[in-house]
């Protein structure tokens, strides 16, 4: 459920803003550690932790920039995390000779570890309110102007704070639609290394038929290493890895960072999700699925080159579709309506509030209009986002600090360059894939006459432009995207690549209509999710939690099955049962190791089980933590409906579905032997 | 917009009943040709067609069984037609060697035209009442019970009303969702042979990104003629062709058979529409038609073997995603919600409807439980639409007429016959293609663990029974499809073919899921219909028009541009702008013809034109007449908002595509010589 990165690139946009709120129900909730709800914990469960259980857990926990979570397990910079958090690092490892996605890695000696491009190890150092600040600066402002000032405000309070960029970064962030803003320091580790994944196979058994799904049978476990100096580092605290069965209805904590939720979207930002961006995503989704399916069926090489990047759309259309089913779920829609008619009643006699819910709409109104250009003028592939990145980057450093875009702040301009220096693999005919059909969408939804579509096409027809740009393109290089990267403006400029002018033709129509988003859109929002933050804690007081940021969140809740027609689902499998579950035919067939040996493990060990805590996309790899405070295994996907937890938590049917350490271990001693890992883990 | 075809290969149900209207606005109706509303067309514009005008037009419109319209234009059998309507004809006689739909089709001489598999023309001879008759068979009765009931009736009055089944076919159509039936007898043509085809970029030019959208500069026309005996048959009547302009303003008649439309469903009818069955087929048509795109551009052969279901799966995207869009559309919603409003307010004093509304709602619930494995049960293949044809005539023919499944009547057989008899071309590569899709959509719809998903897979992966089935079975084979055909279920049990054997596994579950939606959907929608049908009478007298059912209706209207977003498109193109809009890449590079004879044609014909006449899929092929009778085009296409037309007619908006008679006959003179066609047409 590693959602982040899919919707990075086929998403246009990554969150709206978030606004509207009703207090929690049962282990409902991913919150902030500084505002975590000991007491209400403690009423219903009779226990909850204190300020140095929640530091110990908070330090020992690992932001993952590709989209996951994870955690310290060790004193010598030891990761733990799920498989699919580190496919795409051994995707970039692998040759055609070296399949490590398919059998898996094994690091004997620290030397053999190895590096994941683009990877970031991040550790949240300290939190601060910076809420009078940033609402300061846009005070009485509006549109374009109001996000301009905002986004000066942040810049400065990002640079202010990590003069250091190397070692750590700053992020505000905004929690409650523009209710608050809090900055996150976070020492960063921009050397992460592979050091443990099972075979592909154990990882995704079931694969796109079994996500979100229960009960599963999936290794979906690894271990990274964070290095500095060419050394490894040696974190404050770790968690204390245990390897043991779960007990049903133990208490279980999950720390981690949820990606994005609209828990607080008022009823017309669900409306426009409903009836316009759901529907288009998962249509033109649909098809790409379609498009490399049958491209990865011609030869077992593109059968490896594409697998990363399918699983990541079939995740995606996963959530999607599953977002679509419970939005037009009539029972659980008039839950959302209930939720929003009961703030705008406690609100109705508070002057203050105004009419926050009808500027939103009105917002929503002006974005219906521009939405499908803003959508589309954006082409997908890994070259053009290369190429567009450099161009923007270009652009941008060459203006004040305060001036720039968001993306391309001095505080956030390390992370860029190393995903655009990196090197890593590229297969021009998944490049050729990808741009052709999102061009062809671009001209589906927009049409063949508008003005956006011509600047995307010309004359070209988009399997004629994809395969000219791709096959002419030097930006698989890195040496070459180090030149155009430190030569900067001019030098990009003046280059002959296709593919770098085409991303300087299109950029002046992105950054319009950026700004139009920004004035009739993002402005009016900001403006209102304000005032929404400010009925909301009038209304409910502080039980409350903002919606998902990808930022450090903690949720509590229990070991615990569901019902499901009529029929008990229980809260854990076993080990063994993956062989009666094999079918001998993809994705059902058994893993190599556990053919070879059966006899070896233990069948009766808990394989993977399912809580009540409330996580989201993002959560991935995040330690599932007991009442000792020591790990008991990693959150690694949600049931199916979870799925609806984007909009809303349901505690009878919300499910976490975590793989175990019994069974990680099981796995490190029996399957994919790992010793120095094992006596790693055990020395605490 | 030749939606049927394409409708019964991808969606199980191909309609629901039709329930709640509102009188008509003007040029709305699809109306039959014994309620054509005369009077109000005379108010309107000062001039309406008497009844030998009408007979006339109504004896020379073919219904063509493949899901198309048109007409007779000659005394010797001739037909005119759209190109998409004979595309499959076109497809079926190619090879490799001599591609027709690429490079068009004339036949020199008669006995070079070429027969066209599984197709037949119809022409209406009579329409008799029989609602008294089939009500009466099944008052008092509900569920199944009053289904068989229904069915059976229908059965006896089609057997005894065509005892000569060879030549006439007698069908019961339930209009106003079982308010009215009637009995619809046509002479039928069962040997049509292609006459005359244009290139298909002439026909396809723009392809998929202008359909459904105007200007257009497409030569969408065709010519087939009918025989018996070996020989042309002579019509009673034919059009006169009149190779014209169209006039702005000018009356226009549209005749054909508009295939389904729902315009009066009521709201929970919309709902479930809207929230399930549009999202599912969206995002599943998507992924297929990404899947065919991908496997055809592996090789030229492939890339036009693949193409005619290519076009297909296209259009109907098309479609469903414009109905999507209309259903989201808060205004348009609004439209749909006051017509029934103002249908149960008029209806609130009348004791004898009841609240059909409420049942309709409960029926809807009812078949959303079951929708999903009924709509998943019957994988997708020609092969196995063969097999499965088999199976279910060879146990329902062992029945009495009566007691059969309404397709496998003695009236319905022979066509049926025809369908599974004719040799076509198949390809394995596309059979497995769309059989491993739709396998692997009812594994991710019903969930790996469902019992139905079970029965349809057992211990195989979609892509391993695909191929298996595909490779092993003989259906490809017409001599064995007689066979198995002629032997009877007998026959069919003992056959060793792996697919006959498949579809004999699956027939049971079907038939018992057939039941249930009979039971708990079908039987009480019948019986509310009727309810809404009295209803609507008693609010709106005759001023209505049934929602269509692929019987013939002729809608009036007018050669009329329309207003977009504050720019008018004009009313017409001409065939000299074909040469602006090519760009020189598929689909708009240009016809090989119009690049030989530039000099040749006229660029100031009329080429394609808009009128506001009210058509759906179903109707293309439907010849456009004017006021004097004569044929001036053939319809062949909506404009984009045409396709919210399936649930209400906007006249400022909705409009008719046609390619007028002026540059079919530029064609047949100048840039695909038929002489002796040009001739046939000008004797009249």
């Amino acid at each position: 459920m590693k959602v982040l990165q899919t919707l990075s690139l086929y998403s246009a946009i990554l969150s709206l803003a978030m606004l509207s709120v009703r207090p929690a129900a049962a282990d409902e909730g991913m919150w902030t550690f500084d505002t975590f709800p000991a007491k209400i914990m403690y009423d219903h469960y009779g226990w909850a932790p204190d300020q140095s259980w929640l530091d110990h857990v908070r330090k020992s926990a690992v932001r993952l920039t590709g989209g996951c979570s994870a955690s310290f397990v060790s004193s010598a910079g030891l990761i733990f995390t799920n498989h699919h958090c580190v496919a795409s690092c051994l995707f970039d490892n692998s040759s055609a000779q070296a399949d490590l996605l398919d059998n898996g890695f094994t690091a004997g000696r620290r030397e053999d570890e190895k590096s994941c491009p683009g990877q970031q190890a991040e550790v949240v150092t300290a939190i601060a309110d910076v809420t009078g600040t940033v609402q300061g600066a846009y005070r009485g402002m509006a549109g374009e102007t109001l996000t301009r000032a905002r986004d000066a405000a942040i810049a400065k309070i990002e640079a202010d704070g990590c003069p250091d960029r190397k070692t750590t970064r700053c992020q505000v962030v905004t929690l409650f639609g523009g209710g608050q803003y809090k900055l996150y320091t976070y020492r960063i580790y921009s050397d992460v290394r592979l050091v443990w994944a099972p075979e592909d196979r154990a990882a995704t058994f079931g694969g796109d038929p079994d996500n979100f799904n229960f009960p599963r049978y999936s290794l979906d476990a690894s271990f990274l290493r964070a290095y500095e100096d060419g050394k490894p580092i040696r974190p404050s605290d770790h968690l204390t890895w245990t390897a043991r069965a779960p007990k049903q209805d133990e208490l279980t904590f999950v720390v981690g960072n949820p990606g994005a939720t609209a828990r607080l979207w008022t009823q017309s930002q669900f409306a426009f999700e409903r009836e316009m961006r759901l529907p288009i995503t998962v249509a033109i989704l649909s098809e790409l699925r379609g498009r490399l399916i049958a491209a990865m069926e011609t030869s077992p090489e593109k059968q490896r080159e594409g697998r990363d990047t399918l699983n990541g759309i079939e995740n995606s259309l996963k959530v999607y579709i599953g977002r679509t089913k419970a939005l037009n779920d009539p029972a659980f829609a008039e839950r959302l309506a209930k939720g929003e008619a009961d703030l705008r009643q406690r609100s109705a006699d508070n002057v203050a509030i105004g009419d926050p819910w009808a500027n939103v709409t009105g917002a929503v109104q002006a974005y219906r209009t521009v939405y499908l250009p803003y959508r589309f003028i954006t082409p997908s592939s890994d070259l053009y986002g290369y190429a567009r990145a450099l161009v923007m980057a270009g652009k941008e450093k060459a203006k004040p600090n305060g001036e720039r875009l968001p993306g391309y702040t001095d505080s956030a301009l390390p992370l860029l360059e190393k995903q655009i220096l990196d090197k890593r693999p590229l297969y021009p005919w998944l490049e050729k894939l990808q741009l052709s059909w999102s061009l062809s969408k671009a001209r589906e939804y927009l049409g063949v006459d508008d003005a956006d579509t011509q600047l995307l096409l010309g004359k070209e027809s988009p399997e004629q432009l994809a395969e000219r740009l791709v096959s002419q393109t030097r930006l698989s290089d890195p040496a070459y995207r180090r030149q155009l990267w430190e030569g900067g403006l001019q030098v990009i400029e003046a280059s002959s690549d296709p593919l770098v002018q085409y991303a300087l033709r299109l950029e002046p129509r992105q950054r319009a209509l950026t700004r139009q988003v920004d004035e009739a859109y993002q402005g009016p929002l900001t403006v209102a999710g304000g005032k929404l933050a400010q009925a909301r804690f009038a209304a409910y007081s502080d039980a409350l939690y903002p919606d998902a940021t990808f930022t450090l969140r903690i949720s509590y809740g229990q070991v615990k099955g569901w019902t499901e027609r009529g029929k008990s689902v229980p809260y854990a499998t076993v080990m063994g049962g993956t062989f009666d579950r094999a079918t001998g035919s993809a994705p059902f067939d058994l893993p190599a190791a556990f053919a070879a040996h059966r006899n070896a493990i233990d069948l009766a060990a808990t394989y993977d089980f399912v809580t009540t805590n409330d996580i989201i996309g993002g959560n991935s790899g995040s330690p599932v933590v007991d009442r000792s405070g020591a790990v008991i295994g990693a959150a690694f996907d949600g049931n199916i409906h979870s799925l609806g937890g984007n909009y809303g938590y349901d505690p009878l049917l919300n499910r976490t579905v975590v793989v175990s350490t019994d069974a990680v271990q099981e796995a490190l001693e029996k399957l994919y032997p790992a010793p120095a890992l094992v006596a790693e883990l055990k020395a605490r």
